[in-house]
């Protein structure tokens, strides 16, 4: 018997990587393993691990608590029998949104719709309705276990001949993109946003990047747009966003928006967000648009529930069928991430009675991610060699850092990216983890790393970067 | 610009096929909601419609309660106030279980590990060595958003070579195998089960599709077994087990043992199940091994939450690796369905004041199942041109149906396979809907349905299925 080996899989599955989960977040993991068994006897000149790599806010040790309105709604659909057995506990709103989630749905415990339960497609249609100010068509929505689940079945689906279909990245991109292009056998397309203007989007760079392909032989599908940007939290302006439908049109590109951050925004009087759906609307523009929407970011933050949604638009009925039938196999979106995203499209209005909390709790959580983000930016650009972009939006910021001669020769030797090999110290003196550059895409030559504004005790956690980084500039 | 045509797709998509969502079900939501609609206007010569196509025991109209004890736990995992605000309506174990999952997992609306839980794997991994008397290791285990995710992901790992790899089904299937086959371009390698011994699984029928494949030039990695089977609802005996393990050595192939229906027995007293883990361990036999379990079947029913299990015996640290890289790109499973398997794998005990409720609703289901699935075969068997093995596991019956040349000719003349045209005709007159055996596999020349038995009423049911056969057999 030959036993199962790497190099006798899918060779397409070796290609995949997706550093946000990678080595440093395993080695983190590894040492808060080793915190909790050993406490100060690990060895660990830090006494706690600071996640600062992965965009979720409510994991342990960060202080975004839940939407109580959104973990109301879902006890009471868990166990219905609460509404007669605590019945005081409830907002009474909560119980009227509940009893017409359960009148419809009925048990949680069953599979839906597959596109997902059609009073929350309904509730998402309104929502985007009301938001673009132009309409939305639930047969066209399909609620997904999350944003990635769609970005997946778009990328598999578009990649019709392996190696030879591309579709365009921004670099720096969240490497959902190049995990899903490799796992698909597709080509990924990379374009640079210029972080000299903030991280903005240039149409010249999408069609220097159009002009590679043609050399490669690479058929362009579609074009990914993530807008507020990850991880550079940049947002597009409407001008520019015109541009790249134009630009879509003219090279018969689909445009995936990777839409999930459209709510964080730090400074939403100057930087606005305008949703694609919106701008091809406006311009009566023909182009096929799949816009990605998640309740794991903006002030919901729930990841874990595995909820968000994708909408179509001019894309055919017949399309659409074979989209139905790929999420069929996988029988339905969970339950829990559904009341999610109808809980995050419907929130409590003024008048009701959740509204003054949920109006308190969603502005605390806004305050505080655009607060830190501001401070953040401020200390990392007054570190020697780092200079930091101030992101208007998305939970991320992603300095650029300026690595020595020698700090890169030391990283060469140790089998790593620089900028790897930073965070690894990084890690190692300190136990922040953050996600190096390499794992987003950048210039030669150039070294970034992600981190996230999710961190309460801005402070104390800054400092440490701080004495770390003036620590390794000596060493290096 | 072009606009998106199904044409311009990944040719794999368009020969995905999934039976159990797909015409039949598409045109009973048809009737379904046109009923809703319009009442007895809607002119369908009955009131409601019968979702008999699909193993989704708690969907509307069909009488599967969720097991009480999970869904206080989720809430209380929803809403963990709920410990202070409501505590009488609680039991104790209810409330210590969550606690302790609050404590390991914080929030549920955080990622979790991309592999689930660790407090969960192990609970998992002392069920498995329980059930088995065989230790597990929660390293090896990987929590999934369902059984079908985790059958997906190894699917997609293990096709090396796009059509030169094959994997052997089962005939007939569950869909799930062959839509996913074609979605990453294997080849599915069809074996025939034994009708005429109630559907065993014969080695025989293996090496002959073994010695296929080869004539083919096309690569065996891997052997499916559904046991209880899907739609079969046999059960394997352990000789041939034992038989299938030693085949798999013979042949290098990984074992993929689909599990999911493992506790659903109805004379387990003559009809045991054995899992292949014991099997594989018991022999000490090399085989690669991944199995297969899930909330959605069994007496949980949980399919909305999304949860299931996977467990690797006889791999590698570093294909086990590779799968945790591609699990990590999704995230992580569904909190909700993490919960669920925990609750399945350590239900409330003798002494817990959870146990009389949860040992008193269990026994209710199971014995509703047993009755329901003898009762319905019986009736069946004595319908002229049916005949029905009388399954002694999972949920399903694939009676077999004889069909007149005419009423093949009129099929044909209609498109439709002749089993689907006497599907859609009791779908239409009844508002029955089963899934035709053309979405299962079988014999040339042979059809069948599968219906589950999970409707309540079986009386006026198959008083409807036998009053259409005569009409149809008169018509045909």
């Amino acid at each position: 018997m030959r036993p199962l080996t790497v190099d006798s899989l899918n060779p397409a599955i070796l290609n995949v990587q997706y550093a946000v989960r990678g080595e440093l977040a395993i080695k983190a993991e590894e040492h808060r393993v080793n915190l909790q068994e050993n406490g100060q006897a690990s060895g660990l000149p830090f006494d706690r691990v600071i996640s600062t790599n992965i965009g979720n806010p409510q994991q342990k040790g960060l202080d975004q608590p839940p939407i109580t309105f959104v973990r109301q709604v879902a006890a009471l659909m868990e166990w219905p029998d609460l509404r007669r057995l605590a019945p005081d506990v409830f907002p009474k709103d909560v119980i009227a949104r509940a009893t017409e989630l359960y009148e419809e749905i009925g048990s949680v415990g069953a599979y839906s719709h597959s596109q997902g339960v059609p009073l929350i497609r309904k509730s998402v249609a309104n929502f985007i309705a009301e938001r673009d100010g132009y309409p939305s068509n639930p047969a066209h929505i399909f609620l997904t276990g999350g944003a990635s689940y769609g970005v997946s079945l778009l990328i598999s689906m578009l990649i019709s001949t392996p190696y030879k279909t591309g579709i365009l990245i921004p670099i720096p991109q969240y490497p959902l993109y190049t995990a899903t292009l490799a796992q698909h056998s597709g080509a990924a397309l990379p374009y640079h946003l210029d972080e000299a203007s903030d991280w903005s989007t240039a149409i010249g760079e999408i069609e220097a990047a159009l002009e590679t392909a043609a050399k490669d032989g690479i058929s362009p599908k579609g074009l990914v747009i993530i807008n507020p940007g990850n991880p550079t939290g940049a947002l597009l302006d409407e001008h520019t966003q015109e541009k790249v439908v134009r630009l879509c049109e003219k090279h018969s590109l689909v445009l995936l928006a990777d839409e999930v951050y459209q709510t964080n925004l730090h400074r939403a009087e100057t930087h606005p967000f305008t949703s694609f759906k919106k701008v091809v609307r406006k311009l009566d523009s023909p182009i096929p648009l799949v816009s990605f929407h998640s309740i794991s970011k903006g002030v919901s933050g729930e990841c874990g529930r595995r909820g968000g949604y994708f909408e179509c638009v001019n894309i055919s009925d017949e399309v659409i069928a074979m989209m139905y039938k790929m999420v069929s196999v996988g029988l339905c979106p969970p339950l829990a991430g559904q009341i999610g995203v109808d809980c995050m499209v419907r929130p409590p209005k003024v008048g009701d009675e959740s509204y003054p909390l949920w109006k308190e709790e969603t502005d605390t959580i806004h305050k505080a991610l655009a607060s830190r983000s501001g401070l953040m930016a401020e200390r990392l650009n007054k570190l020697p060699g780092v200079s930091c972009v101030d992101s208007p939006g998305a939970l991320y910021l992603y300095p650029k850092i300026e690595l020595s001669d020698k700090a890169i020769a030391a990283a060469k030797e140790a089998g790593k990216e620089p900028d790897a090999f930073y965070a690894l110290a990084l890690l190692d003196a300190t136990g922040i983890c953050v996600v190096p550059g390499s794992g987003f895409g950048q210039k030669e030559g150039e070294y970034h790393y992600r981190l996230t504004c999710l961190c309460p005790g801005v402070d104390e956690y800054v400092g440490k970067l701080e004495k770390f980084h003036e620590e390794f500039s000596k060493k290096y």
